[in-house]
């Protein structure tokens, strides 16, 4: 009767959700939210990062930014990249914690090193700090545990507020990390006057509204349970996407992996044509990032070549797309939004895609396979 | 009896071997050397790049430098990338080129742009130039094929001179582009006074004997044949290297894509930990980059956790190593050089075992499927 009223505790714990992933999944509306309390203010026009505020010169001043992590962590560095390029124009260059630290990387005093790590304990992402301690950068963390040791040894840092992750893969550390960077990008935009205050009023209203559209993508549960009845014995599969769709790519990839091990590999789009081509033959699953943006006539022709080779295509599209939908085999909608807020909501059906492929292979969703939820060896 | 002549012409092209690619691949001891010709004079520790010499003071003084490509030739930017920063000191950023050129990219008079490619005719690398020619950088270019738009394009370059590459999957062009990266790295450190004149002269003269090392390579075809006849019939493979080790492992698996229709997936050997190591299984294949070098324990140890969960490990190792050989299911020995020049050495094998590999699958290996020898449109 112990062992009842432990499993009892867990379904407790699991908030009546099957497993701790598919719960986290579906508590991301509202941990984006969290991640955002207190420091936007859409009418105002204004964002506040308490945590970065001692630092706001060196921000503004900042030759480069290097960011350092692994694994999904690694795929949010790559949002982040995107973002602070595109609004705060500065140099961002993402690295493999495991390949700077054994590098002898060039860093200066006018470089800042972020390491992002969910548990704050990722042990190659510390070692890599250290390195970039010792030459005198200045060193900040984006972590989701507090008081981790990351967190310790950073000058300054932001956290992700997402609360405990259970699940082995990342899903809602994952968003947090991302909106932590999306704040990050318009802090040093607001520092160094690259937005207008009108056209920041405009963005943080519609990223106040994000958590509203996550709730949005939740609903394509339904669709990606149907999707994965159909695809749930491949081997493999590719996921493209473009811009900052394409480290979305490598997200759902990663998930699919995980959880499903089911060979899943991302690629930026155009870069198909330079070789992953070759693999795709008659029912070769490919998921593409389709949403509405400057690159989706490129996204609507990768999406024909694959079909000109009778691969199977799964699109996440924009409401309402017509175009791609003639030619891609499923699609999931997603709402329309700025491309900037894109891996917060293209994010979700990948998610519940991987969790409902796996949950029909019979996988353990919660602990797959030889994975640990942090590698806090090396 | 047209035919006839012209497959006996071809036999004559193809110099004995059945394929191009294999005819291109035996010659790329000829190729590297060619590529050296007139450009380093090893007892005088001294290197020369005529096409670069009237940008010394541009080269000594860059801020940075973006390397632009798709493809293969983006895994040369990698290795490029690993040897400027060693020997330079300047910070490099490589860059898909069709994820750039629909960027905002952040580029400035400082900067230096190198592009790239085989043919000087990729699409997106050309449309990628032109616009970090508007912004005012300094473009390189290169290249392989004299006179093409991207050398037309550039302000300056340097040719791999591997002459005609007709296999449609990359090899001597690659190992080519490789050489001339480490031609620069070295040519920048030469102006900037990073290398001392006696470490320099050590330096090429061991670049000097690579051709050499090469011709040692080559005889690996005999394992690369065996070991194709135990992994033909493969679905997945995962290809690890850490360090200069994970562009080469990149394009190990690249290749084999290409031209077997294989999914092969390269990964930095300390990432597996954080998602990939799921997808291993009794039996997958895991292909090593396992040479001597500062990060070899940590390889081994990489090798350890595939073998823990039955994986089967192709590790390349250095001549005469002891300690892979206990835990690998195949090893492929080259010879012992610096790591610096490890990309033009471990390619080689990765080469041949894709190849032997398609060649059992019976797949078309000069033309694989759906493939183009130069991506010229996007």
């Amino acid at each position: 009767s112990i062992h009842k009223l432990e499993l009892k505790l867990e379904m407790l714990e699991k908030g009546g959700y099957e497993h701790f992933m598919l719960k986290e999944i579906h508590e991301q509306a509202f941990t984006v939210r969290d991640c955002m309390r207190g420091r936007i203010y859409p009418n105002e026009g204004k964002i506040q990062l308490g945590g970065l505020k001692d630092f706001d010169e060196k921000l503004k001043t900042a030759n480069r930014i290097i960011i350092i992590a692994c694994g999904t962590s690694w795929h949010a560095g790559l949002v982040g990249e995107y973002l602070i390029e595109e609004y705060a124009r500065i140099p961002v260059e993402v690295e493999y914690a495991s390949e700077f630290r054994y590098r002898n990387p060039i860093i200066s005093e006018n470089d800042i090193v972020m390491a992002i790590s969910q548990s704050g304990e990722t042990a190659d992402t510390l070692a890599a700090l250290e390195i970039a301690k010792e030459r005198g950068a200045t060193i900040f963390g984006i972590c989701n545990v507090a008081g981790s040791s990351i967190t310790r040894f950073t000058d300054a840092g932001v956290y992700t507020h997402a609360g405990p992750e259970i699940g082995v893969a990342s899903t809602k550390a994952f968003t947090a990390q991302v909106t932590v960077l999306t704040l990050i990008a318009f802090y040093i935009a607001q520092l160094k006057e690259k937005i207008k205050p009108d056209a920041m009023k405009v963005l943080l209203t519609e990223l106040d509204s994000i958590p509203d559209l996550i709730k949005e993508c939740l609903k394509t549960e339904e669709a990606t349970k149907y999707i994965a009845q159909d695809i749930k014995d491949i081997n493999n599969s590719l996921y493209l996407g473009r811009g900052i769709g394409f480290p979305i790519a490598l997200e759902g990839a990663l998930k699919l992996k995980e959880i499903s091990y089911i060979h899943a590999e991302g690629y930026p789009a155009a870069e198909m044509k330079h070789g992953p081509i070759a693999l795709i033959d008659e029912g070769f699953p490919v998921i593409v990032i389709a949403t509405k943006s400057s690159s989706y006539e490129k996204v609507v022709s990768n999406i024909q070549e694959v079909k000109a080779r009778k691969g199977k295509v799964i699109a996440i599209v924009t409401k309402g797309d017509v175009d791609v939908r003639k030619s891609a085999d499923f699609v999931i909608e997603i709402p329309d939004a700025d491309d900037t807020f894109l891996p917060l909501l293209a994010t979700i059906p990948l998610q519940l895609l991987a969790y409902h492929v796996a949950l029909l292979r019979g996988c353990n969703v919660d602990q797959p396979r030889n994975l640990a939820k942090s590698v806090t060896v090396e």
